[in-house]
């Protein structure tokens, strides 16, 4: 997983049937937990606000640990960070 | 999942059969979006014209999640960007 | 997916049961499909020549999409490129 | 599976359900087992001190290799290294 | 896949019950097919010894395809290369 802070949302009107009534947040990806991509797009089934510490989950785990196992989403929002030590790198 | 612009298509005509009737449009990556690569060919379920700014999603999302669970499909476009709150970035 | 040039090959005698009688072609990926990596390695189910373009899947993608879903492969050729609209960057 | 530090965990109280009981480790990639990202978070179920080197799985292994195949997670703490043969680079 | 050359082996005593019995094999990977990591850990099903030129595959193949479904296991050696035409790069 990976921790990043929410910045916005993306909206899409013409999507996948099976993506209606999902949030797409933009999230800033911490530097040291970058490979490569500053920010990606995940969907939020916690409930999370902007600017908020968030830790992601990408891959099948987004999709099946969401319950969402025919959905086509590759990153969720999986829990709100509350501290973290050796966080601060 | 990640998002990009569409700039084209290829065409195959050899390829595996569970592909035919699928477009394959070119993706420019958002530069803050890119993992390393800036472009990545992806099936169109949606419907996207070029120029339209996607959401793409990557891995077994984007076969399982577009239903077609058999194909060797690794990306997909999954919806077509309205707005963005905080994609400006 | 991403866009490749078939190099050569590889020739490997000791290799898994379930991989025997498949072909591993080198992969020159196209410079703005890279995400690190200049060059994989693919099974080719569609026959792919040297030089050839080629539309390389990979993940689950390969193994399944290839019909070889209890294959160690990650990564496939699934057709050959003909013209591209958008890809001469 | 790459090799890291645990350098701490972060604590999440408000997260997925199927993920309460997990602990969320801090690793420290080792510098040459990095694909970009210096740090990533994954759960552990063997009992990781920190400062230990542990072996992380990432992917659909972290998950299922875990007896978690429901859960959202995406690396685990598999091992922890007692010595290597080549690790000093 | 990629294609690496071993370059020695970790132990892990404390590890999952499911790993029993496996060799983690460090893995230098070739130059041009590094997708940012110079190393990775991959399990050996095949007999590769120190020095010999392996196939090494990820994710979801490393596991389903060394007959291991079950097990945290996402990179391994899936063949020993004789010879290459191309590779030289």
């Amino acid at each position: 997983m990976l921790i990043g802070k929410v910045k916005g949302s993306v909206v899409s009107t013409r999507k996948c049937e099976n993506l209606v009534g999902n949030k797409f947040m933009i999230i800033d990806v911490l530097e040291h937990m970058q490979t490569g991509a500053k920010q990606l797009i995940a969907i939020d089934k916690i409930g999370a606000g902007i600017g908020e510490y968030v830790l992601v989950a990408q891959g099948s785990a987004a999709r099946i640990g969401s319950g969402m196992p025919d959905a086509p989403v590759d990153a969720a929002i999986i829990g709100i960070i509350d501290d973290g030590t050796g966080l601060e790198q």
